[in-house]
């Protein structure tokens, strides 16, 4: 469609998109295909795509998550998802003339950026017509993060790095809108990579994360199993875990290590590689927390919602669920580097549980 | 020239370098045409352009440091020169989306990058043929260099800033070598941006810096005039101070800070434009830090020198000289963020003093 789909045709939106989703299904599924769809055929002038068949039982991950489907491999293979599309496309893979001629094609995908800009990182942080939440319940709370100058300065901060840091080919809307999946036979499969851009790593883990703790806030507001909630912080810190432990498995590979960043000239010995990966992954982990907690508070006080928290039909409990989630969303923007890891990020999640 | 000059013919170098000069001069004139020589005539195929004469008593400001001669206005000018010409490139001035055309020309730029990334990032840190050093006074502290993994894990993670960080337009080989200037009538002109591309801003500040310490080491060299080692570190101060001012100053107002980045609409009052310059300058400061121990050290141990040291013709005196070059370097590219401010910076620089 021509415009963007929530908003409709009052905010049209470049059909090229399709063309980015194209090259970026292509370059994913190079270095990751079994967690992405083959596409068979594109007409860029069509914006017509036909890609292989997603067949149920898979169905859209945020749907399974909100009836409390227990997934037994999603959180192992969303983390190798990221390792291997992010570290295939970064300096530490590529040369780093040939990450510049890379970022040359993937930084006209300027208008798709620029809705997140919009989106993500201003409007809900501003009194802004787009906007909305759940009223009067969260009137004060909206309130309170549009007075909040260290919120809005570290966000600032994180807006800055989108727009500055090409780190890797994100997928860049990397929700659980966008991943398909059957808990039968253990399939996972990311789709929708319209977004794509070279930017900060840690864009994509902390979206996908932002949306298992957003479904994690809004499960007292659904009637899962016992335990359902904290089955879902554990993927959390699995996916985390392994995209790291994935991460530097292919870094201590001289195949897969062979870009400028890091040279592998430098470092001959296995603890000097230790000690860049550690450097390295801390910076990511950070700046994952950090845009993390943006993806969650846009989506609960800005234009677009999920349906872990809008199918929750009593207004009081939805706006205790989203208060606990505003308030993980302002400590991670604010506070990410106080975390040492991502048990220590799972624990402050669950402590911050708002009486109703 | 289609070779690297201090190399000679066995180093091959694109010509269309001259096109990235001349579009470099060309937006620096437009944000800072005092500074700028005027560009009259450019011919991308012959490789020739025609700007102002910038006639005697201008000379290269190297030469002038040598000879000991101080400059009244060199120290502001070069801080406005890094302030408006970063600031106005910068996603504080353009919307992301001007920004992200700007990168998409600037970033075929690749052969000069890779140029620095190979002299400056890389070969200084290991033992490569291009390195060379007063020897055999030094030997020693090249090969401390190469066992030194906390250095090269700091000079990587530089590394990686200076491929993925698109800040702003870098002028990318401000040395003391690309600026011409006067004493007489208080000129000074910024020359040669055939390295410009979109990089971290720290790079351009740190590099200049580095010039002025790298002077100040080789002092003791020199018979100049009792107190010009403290004049030029007096130098370093007033160029970062008048970076900061004019940078925010430009920020400051509502005319030239029309950017994406820290957008206006998010910051009504006064004190949270001061909190979000704060937070900004001082990753600046740090990034320049750092980067300035990068472009010391590489001019010690690595393929090209500087005249301020080489010219120092006692071996011995010289190679003491360098060896408090290089404790500063290694300190700033380890220890950067140790440091409050430029007075700081500057104190451990002057202390650093090896005995002979």
């Amino acid at each position: 469609m021509p415009y963007v789909r929530c908003v409709g045709e009052s905010w049209p939106l470049t059909l090229d998109r399709a063309n980015f989703e194209y090259q970026a299904l292509s370059v994913q599924f190079s270095l990751c295909p079994k967690l992405i769809p083959k596409v068979h055929y594109f007409s860029r002038s069509d914006a017509l795509m036909i890609m292989d068949y997603i067949a149920p039982p898979n169905i859209i991950l945020r749907k399974g998550l909100i009836a409390g489907i227990k997934y037994p491999t999603l959180s192992q293979d969303l983390g190798e998802f990221c390792a291997r599309t992010l570290f295939g496309t970064s300096a530490l893979k590529l040369s780093a003339s040939e990450m510049r001629k890379e970022c040359k094609f993937w930084v006209t995908n300027t208008e798709m950026c620029a809705l997140t800009e919009t989106v993500v990182f201003r409007e809900p942080y501003i009194d802004a017509p787009n906007n909305r939440w759940t009223s009067p319940q969260l009137d004060n709370d909206k309130k309170m993060i549009e007075e909040d100058v260290q919120l809005k300065v570290a966000a600032s901060k994180l807006n800055k790095k989108f727009i500055t840091q090409s780190q890797a080919l994100l997928h860049a809307d990397l929700h659980t809108g966008s991943v398909m999946c059957s808990p039968a036979d253990g399939q996972t499969f990311v789709i929708d990579p319209e977004f794509a851009f070279y930017g900060p790593m840690g864009f994509d883990i902390g979206a996908i994360i932002a949306n298992l703790f957003l479904n994690y806030v809004s499960q007292r507001g659904h009637n899962n199993s016992p335990g359902y909630d904290e089955w879902i912080l554990e993927q959390v810190v699995i996916l985390w875990n392994t995209f790291e432990a994935t991460f530097c498995q292919l870094w201590n590979d001289p195949v897969e290590h062979t870009g400028d960043a890091y040279h592998r000239s430098l470092f001959t010995d296995e603890s000097s590689l230790i000690a860049c990966q550690e450097a390295f992954m801390r910076e990511i982990f950070v700046d994952a927390l950090g845009f993390c907690g943006m993806k969650m508070l846009r989506r609960i006080v800005g234009i677009a919602h999920v349906e872990d928290l809008e199918s929750i039909e009593d207004p009081d409990m939805r706006a205790t669920c989203e208060r606990h989630g505003l308030e993980v969303a302002k400590e991670l923007i604010k506070n990410a580097s106080k975390y040492e890891n991502i048990n220590d990020a799972v624990t402050m999640v669950a402590s911050k549980t708002v009486n109703k």
